[in-house]
């Protein structure tokens, strides 16, 4: 079996590795047949030379070549699309209809032109110019970028096709692309047509860099390295904090994605009106592509009443009913178990199984656990630690100040959301929720679950940490995430004919 | 003597006190009869506690308030000029005219003023509304805001009346004041008016607190505190550095300004044109306030030539005849002469003197050095060290690859200039010199010496660590200074009652 090889300056080369991985197959919990290296720092230290020296040349490559690469780059996708959702199914375990090739796949593509019509429209540039006094600014390109996708979307966040990736180029920076070893065969694929049609459309031969693997202290190195211009991780809030460390050091930019829980609160108006609606929309939302997704509602604030209790019975039948997803990692079954059991050990009450008959799938039983807000707050960190997986946490409320109460001492959040009457009748209570609940969250949300992250220009996937490392930036919607991975300059009598572009005097 | 009061929760109120401390007259060298305390930790927490509840309350005051309250505190300073610029000359030694009276006090009442128009436009917001899918996005106040100004700006930049306090209440936040130990009663005077101001508007009566001083532990933990939003921090690298640790491991953000020493590139065409016009400007920036301003020319890089060698000789006979101006702190002037001494020991020529007869005022002989290129890569950490005063150091080059390699090895800096001949005889070594330069500045600068940041919209006073601690923000210039103290707030599926006013669909 040889060992796939990695993408630097511009050439496919044997990694100087120091190991070697295989990735699994999750639906049979079987090992796949070919092997990445785990690159020493040596290919970690060439490829940020490379990188810099493409960051240079960039910056000499018009937005409208970057805007055709990303096009081109789109369409190839589209084009080997069959290829890339059988290689993405047989790592993720994902779905290949609807959730790769209808869903994903397209939002990926998506995403890529939206960020090539971005680079084009440069509005994200936020030209000023002072011609009175002739000071001139804009944001431009920072610097080669790191991009540590997660392990959940291999296409639409995937370090080689993702959010950040099309972000990163769209600024006119070359990406160093440290792929996920649970799908480094699909981003290998996804990295491959990338190389091509950027040196088709012209880019420099290093803009696009493939690394599958690293020791940790290589990773922190490179996020920290003089060379590097900013970091992306979407991932694990252990390894996201252990590389932010290291950048912040060095003063290197990061942007994080680490964990989040969701919270959701139902007003007793909206249960009364609607409770069989809401436990199916919840019960949904929490257990599709097996709640591996950043917003799943993972904290549900449910009244202390009957229609409370019913809600809560229809919503764990629901759980109980609907078939298990496939989980992505060999160790998430076991993860998910025991942040179960130590949430009862804590005192909730488990209204699901545990465990999971099928033994070769990587796979566990939809998990609905309810607590009381007074056992919630007496363990406040235990009961807001993210499950990432299809698991659930209630908390029962006896009134508003309750709710409040525990909104004040979570963290930050991608999303919150409160279900309430539609004809009014929750409106007394909205107020006071909605005003907790803001400072904690990135996106409010009214009447809907949380998944579903809309790719749209107001889109905010970020929010307060530790949901992202800077709450004044998006992962998702152009054109606003590409601001992430540029830097402010300015022009101070700069004469006319050195001046960017965009920063001349109009015609 | 008594001990002036804190600013706590709308209260002047005795502070908890570890101690007590007294500024000093810089002109006298005398200790100034006024005593101020060092706060402990319960003066932070009641203030911190009070400004959560402040932020709160100022979610649903009226932007026109908030600009009423800092126009009405641009006029209160304007009113007390006389006494403002008394007790800033005294505790810092500044001349009152023209640098306090007609320079720096005029350029804080136009900030202020400045920042009362951004509130009311709210251009700063970045209103992003999608209708088609009801997500609607927007720039928010982001919490309490703590802001540590520095020594030299006593009222451009103050705690209590600069460019972050200005920006943070736009933004609609509560600010604590940290006031700088060298000028605290200039501090105390300002926030009084603006408590005062901020009272006459209606604002929370929370929404500015003084504290003078604090235990490095304590500033610690009130940057990284929960209730904190963020923090402005202008000052000492080494103070800044520990400040930025302490935030960055609590996911806190925070914008610093913390050392530069702004590369200026003299090529050799603009030296044969106006060798002498450049000497003068070149010594008068770097003399100007005793070279206490974070934009002076630290760096000056001269062709080794014989008009290079004319430009150093007129230069340093410039230092030698200008008189020293006044240093702020008692201990600048033994930190410039063993920097100085240290940079002497490494290689580095000095060209003037570096004592100072004058024993009573605190002051330093203008220092220039000069080193040769190799030298200066030889050691190139101790030869970028900021030295905060009437010093800089050149560096002769031989040629255009010279400067790159140099530039290469540079630290951020807030700023970085290329000075070339009008009639296009250094076109040759410009795209070079700059391509080598962007990266490493925030503000490009063509023909002219740093020093003097002007109040423009399309300003840059920020740049690559450790210039600042982000370079995508300005801390100069409205209304970008602002959206340092924001975060992004997304509204999704949100019924449009709920809204915030500038979200919601247009009648």
């Amino acid at each position: 079996m040889t060992t796939q090889q990695v993408l630097i300056a511009g050439q496919w080369q044997n990694a100087e590795a120091e190991s070697q991985f295989q990735p699994m197959d999750p639906t049979r919990g079987e090992i796949i047949d070919t092997s990445y290296p785990v690159s020493s720092w040596s290919d970690c230290d060439a490829a940020l030379s490379a990188a810099a020296e493409a960051f240079s040349q960039m910056q000499s490559v018009s937005k409208e070549k970057i805007a055709q690469f990303l096009e081109a780059y789109a369409t190839a996708i589209e084009k080997n699309s069959q290829a890339i959702v059988d290689i993405a199914h047989q790592e993720t375990g994902l779905a290949k209809s609807p959730r790769l090739s209808d869903v994903e796949l397209p939002r990926t593509t998506n995403q890529l032109r939206q960020a090539a019509k971005a680079a084009r429209e440069a509005s994200w540039c936020m030209p000023t110019i002072d011609t009175q006094n002739n000071v001139r600014s804009m944001l431009q390109a920072i610097g080669p970028v790191a991009v540590f996708g997660p392990n959940n979307f291999p296409l639409a966040f995937g370090s080689a096709s993702g959010g950040d990736f099309a972000a990163a180029i769209a600024a006119g920076n070359p990406v160093i692309i440290k792929a996920h070893p649970l799908h480094p065969g699909t981003t290998r694929y996804l990295a491959e047509l990338a190389h091509q049609e950027a040196q088709n459309a012209g880019l420099p031969k290093a803009c696009i860099q493939l690394i599958y693997a690293m020791s940790n202290e290589s990773g922190l190195k490179l996020v920290s390295d003089k060379r590097i211009g900013a970091t992306g991780f979407t991932g694990s809030r252990k390894a996201g904090l252990a590389l932010k460390d290291a950048a912040d050091k060095a003063g290197k930019l990061i942007f994080l994605e680490l964990s989040s829980i969701n919270p959701v609160v139902l007003l007793p108006g909206a249960l009364e009106q609607r409770c069989s609606a809401i436990a199916e929309e919840f019960a949904n939302s929490c257990v599709m592509a097996a709640g591996q997704l950043c917003t799943k509602p993972g904290l549900l604030f449910v009244p202390a009443s009957e229609t409370g209790d019913e809600f809560v019975q229809q919503a764990a039948q629901r759980f109980c009913d609907a078939p298990s997803g496939t989980l992505l990692d060999q160790y998430a079954a076991e993860t998910i178990f025991n942040l179960t059991s130590e949430l009862v050990a804590s005192g909730a009450d488990l209204l699901t199984k545990n465990y999971h008959e099928d033994s070769q799938r990587f796979c566990q039983a939809n998990t609905l656990l309810s607590v009381t807000s007074k056992v919630f707050l007496s363990n406040q960190d235990i009961f807001q630690t993210e499950i990432f997986g299809n698991a659930s946490l209630v908390i029962r409320y006896n009134d508003c100040e309750d709710v409040v109460r525990i909104l004040e001492v979570l963290e930050g959040n991608l999303t919150g959301c409160i279900y309430s009457h539609t004809e009014g009748h929750d409106d007394k209570d909205y107020p006071r929720i909605e005003q907790a609940m803001t400072p904690k969250v990135g996106r409010l949300i009214n009447d809907k679950m949380p998944t579903g992250v809309l790719v749209s220009a107001a889109m905010n996937h970020g929010g307060p940490f530790p949901a992202s490392g800077h709450p004044g930036f998006t992962a998702v919607g152009l054109p606003a995430s590409i601001k992430r991975f540029t830097a402010l300059k300015c022009y101070d009598n700069v004469r006319e004919q050195r001046l960017p572009d965009l920063l001349k005097n109009k015609k």
